[in-house]
């Protein structure tokens, strides 16, 4: 026994622990098979071999229209000897799909036909037998093995079926599966709630029913069972007798929860797995019911609370399984190979699942990595590509190239935007104008500041940088850092808009900050963005012209990625002030000290801009609908949107 | 109009095709939207933009079970000289997922304090500030768009949306359609048929509804109407009343019916394409309606009657027009480089949608084409992959290697065993043991004749091949063959069976045939099996020892690919008597006069002989639940079933 738990005590590698599961089950024990009309059969699987009731066709048919003959009275038949052949006796008028008339074995195409008189036809040409004829059992010959079993029937299949005259299958049994939400801070989102805090909507019980429709089994959910290992047990005793072959139990955001399932799993059954050697989707456990549990040999699943790592669980552990139980393939993303546009630390013994904003970028398929948490649902919902980084690594470089599953078809990768660079929410406005195309384009965004995006044109992993660098030398925006930065790189560069960039401050401005002099006060907390961005350097500028040394300014090592993040700080109260757009503040409901106004621009290899996604972002900044929309948020200006920029312009254009 | 026409009538490349559809149909005019609640929008498209309600997390909160703590208190801290903090103003303890306690910004987990008394804990390392916190908004704010328009929604969508408070979708409708079949020889599938000579029972409308659904559009489907032009006018005209946004016209089998729904679609509407340059599929239809149907603007489709027509129909030209209606990337297939194993000629100016028989040998995927008639849809039940042959070349050779559209998952191709060879029944029924195993095989099969399959393994093109080829010089079974033809190819054989061959004769014998030498009669007509087949060999060993010339047997020029074949040429009077197997006559209940055994053995090359599929289907052969089954088919004795054969055995093994 000790043995064995030091063994199982250890996460193992996914492929292991659907091995585990697998060797522990009784496949044909568990599942029962059921008999459905043919034609509501698709997607399920065969029981047992299918044998053809009728043969297809059913009998000799012509493929053509023309006329029926026996070949042989053909034979002599030359262009310039043509043999006459009588109507009844000699041959037969037929359409394509008639059966041949008994005696002939031949069609003749009724163009290659000469109508003589009212009963006669002649034949320039000799007919071979069975010419343009469909014999009896060409397709399906009755008796024959039509399909085997464990087949998982496609939709070529039931038209095969019923085509031979098999009107009802007998297939596997579905999976029937419950999920059980725990955790006592997790609200039922069937009650459309509003979370206080401590409290999380629970989705993760919706997420898992959507993969499961996806799989063909059959799914259904609980409300959240409270953290409590009582009524954990009788929830998962209660999905067992109720039939389910898998109670998946999904852990709540507390560790506790994580334990109950355990004791739970322990107490009426064997775990398997405690724990995979994947991040996200380690605490994922795995249990098999024994005689106490009243139904052994069920499957038991602790499913993790983070939503990226019960996702991991679910795709690489419960689809492998659940599908092997129903005798199907698992389900395959298409996969690519992709350039990584980041160097990426990992940690050594554990794989880890890299979630990936991927876009072809000339021929190569290029792709920046999005946030790591567990708890970030949203790196899902924007990533096109998954990659895993494996265990005996400590990382992934620049440039380097891994094999990624794709989440979305091949040829989205062509429609795909990828932009590095500053944060704008009228980047989000774009991407939802490209979606809105016959052909939509997806935008995605890697947010890594001015200078992120200047040096990602520069390794080539983003087809267009956003770009607010203000110089305070010459005035002017942008083109001095591109001749710094991008020397050799000729790029275009194009005005999205002018911003307002201020202080964003607390609703009423309790504080009354008036600008960058009240940084320095005691009562004032700033919230800074990271080293790079072009905020950063305006805030920086303000700082030096009215001397002041950033070191005065309390939070000023505290960093931000995105002017939302910088307006959450003060709405929670865990900064005073920070600078930031206008759009952000205003979308917090937040007040606003304006500093100045700034050019965002598109910077743009020229080498792209023959690029057709290029070309139509630049058709859909240029419409007077965006223009419109984007002054709408508040805070921009649109005097420079979609204008060609040149050095020295400033904001006068 | 003439030009127009002139373009119209000539068949057109499907993308083509597809292209006029989505030009002349308006798609936001066509489609409306409704509201779903979100945990059953998955597979639905957005029809706007969606904002965050509610951040995520909604506050502050614990990643980690530890104590909560001001991360400025602990800056001091050292492992020589630890700060102690104060339960309550110091620190609070937190499990994770717990909010934030107000005031503090860091978490130390638990296993870094020292518990010193009930209220005091020991922190021996500064904690930055937010370490170990998860930040409101860290996934989602509020406000910010979370998800843009046209956005097919996946499992992860759906758990963003929750997290957010977003408990509704507006979603773009789903395309409705109804399916038509016509025909006055079809038969309704509901009614469980039996057909007579004639009739064929009507499947392509299920084959269409099982694509539909897996497409997520709603798919009805009307009983056959029938050849009519009012009748199916009528049936169109309902369907649009009854919403649908596009109406297909199934074809029956007969030539007329096509010309039917040309003439329909014109009185109602715009024939756009009047034929797509695919074979299978050319007759494809597409019309739009005008303001003559009543309801303008809907798109109707003329499907071909043939099934493999069809689905190319489906796939090629309904599929990516009705997901760009409904905003969504149509479905892609996996794809492949397949290399040919056999020579292919094409037709010039017409694609050729070739399916294939594939599977992994060494490094490659090979490929062997199927039957290539439009009405065989047991090719696409057969078929593990489909390749194009382009429009401008005559054909492709054997060796070529060609991109190719996979039905199965990619993975699947390496648990194919390709076998290339003579047919035998008892392989299907090893096909269905196969698919039995706990991971099966799928074993595919080209029909070669005994040479074709040790040309095939000769070119490398399949992993093993079924022999029964006698050599009348030695009386040995194969390896006078092997000898010659594969020398250098070192090869194991093993045996299968040895089969019971014989004159397959109609019911009761009326001819009264009792050996070779009836088959020179003038009332006796012969069908033979094809060039290289062991049965053609065989018999020709028959008629030479008995002294016949092939020329005295009528219809000794007529072949057959395989025994079933023969027996139905058998049982339709096409022919009088065949060679062949026990098995086939008894399937379709026909007389059999024995003539002799034949070692039907697998010749397998010795570089195959470790490779796991090929040792699993020698597993299986050997198991004697096997040979029950192959002696429960009548004709065959399993003696030597399983075991390694060697030259001289003949069939004694």
């Amino acid at each position: 026994m000790t043995s064995t738990r030091n063994i199982y005590l250890k996460t193992v590698p996914p492929e292991e622990a659907v091995i585990r599961a697998k060797s522990r089950l009784d496949r044909e024990g568990l599942l029962s098979t059921e008999t459905v009309p043919t034609h509501e059969g698709a997607g399920r699987v065969t029981a047992g071999p299918i044998y053809a009731r009728y043969s297809s066709p059913t009998f000799h048919a012509a493929a053509m229209d023309g006329v029926a003959v026996r070949a042989e009275s053909t034979f002599a038949a030359r262009e310039d000897a043509p043999v006459a052949l009588a109507h009844g006796e000699g041959f037969l008028f037929v359409n394509t799909g008639n059966p041949l008339p008994e005696g002939m074995n031949a069609v003749v195409m009724i163009e290659n036909v000469v109508q003589k008189d009212e009963v006669t036809v002649l034949v320039d040409a000799p007919a071979f037998p069975w010419q343009h004829v469909r014999r009896i059992g060409e397709d399906i010959v009755a008796t024959e093995l039509l399909i085997p079993q464990n087949r998982e029937l496609t939709p070529s299949d039931i038209g095969a079926l019923l085509s031979a005259g098999i009107y009802e299958v007998e297939v596997r049994e579905k999976v029937r599966t419950i999920f059980l939400p725990t955790g006592d801070e997790v609200l039922n989102f069937l009650d459309k709630p509003a979370p206080r805090a401590g409290q999380v909507i629970e989705s993760n019980s919706q997420v898992f029913k959507a993969y499961a429709d996806s799989w063909g089994i059959d799914a259904s959910w609980s409300e959240p069972v409270p953290d409590n290992e009582d009524a954990l047990r009788a929830a998962v005793i209660k999905g067992l007798e109720s039939g389910c072959h898998m109670v998946v139990v999904g852990a709540g955001s507390s560790a506790g929860s994580k334990d109950y399932s355990k004791k739970v799993f322990s107490s009426i059954g064997e775990v398997l797995v405690h724990g995979i050697s994947v991040m996200p989707g380690k605490p994922t456990l795995l249990a098999v019911t024994d005689e106490r549990s009243g139904f052994p040999g069920r499957l038991l699943v602790g499913a993790p609370g983070y939503p990226v790592s019960a996702i991991v669980c679910h795709e690489k552990i419960l689809a492998p399984v659940v599908h092997w139980l129903m005798g199907k393939s698992a389900p395959e993303r298409p996969e690519a190979d992709i350039v990584l546009a980041r160097k990426t630390p990992s940690r050594p013994g554990m794989r880890e699942a890299l979630r990936l904003a991927a876009g072809r970028i000339g021929g190569r398929v290029v792709a920046a990595p999005l946030a790591r948490g567990a708890g970030m649902i949203t790196t899902m919902t924007k990533a096109q590509a998954v990659a895993y980084i494996p265990e005996d690594v400590e990382g992934v470089e620049q440039g380097e190239t891994l094999r990624a599953e794709l989440l979305v078809p091949k040829g989205d990768l062509d429609r795909v935007l990828v932009h590095v660079g500053s944060h704008d929410n009228t980047l989000d406005l774009l991407a939802n104008e490209l979606m809105g195309l016959s052909e939509p384009l997806r935008l995605v965004s890697s947010h890594a500041g001015s200078m992120g995006g200047l040096t990602a044109l520069k390794a080539g992993s983003a087809l267009f940088a956003g770009a607010h660098l203000f110089d305070p030398e010459t005035g002017d925006f942008n083109f001095p850092f591109i001749d710094r930065y991008l020397a050799g790189l000729p790029v275009t560069v194009v005005n999205l808009a002018i911003r307002h960039q201020g202080l964003i401050v607390a609703k009423g401005n309790p504080l009354g900050i008036e600008g960058v002099a009240d940084l320095t006060r005691d009562d004032v907390v700033f919230i800074n963005r990271q080293r790079g961005a072009g905020t950063r350097i305006l805030l920086d500028h303000h700082l030096k012209s009215a001397s002041i040394n950033p070191r005065e300014v309390a939070g000023y090592e505290n960093e931000e990625f995105t002017h939302m993040a910088v307006a959450v700080n003060v709405l929670t109260g865990a900064a005073s002030c920070g600078l930031g757009i206008f759009a952000a503040s205003k979308a917090l409901d937040l007040d606003f000290v304006p500093l100045a106004h700034e050019r965002y621009d598109l910077v743009i290899p020229d080498a792209h801009m023959d690029d057709e996604r290029i070309r139509t972002l630049i058709e859909v900044i240029g419409k007077d609908e965006t223009k419109t929309k984007i002054k709408a948020q508040g805070g921009y200006e649109t005097d420079l949107t979609g204008r060609i920029m040149k050095p020295g312009m400033g904001l006068k254009g």
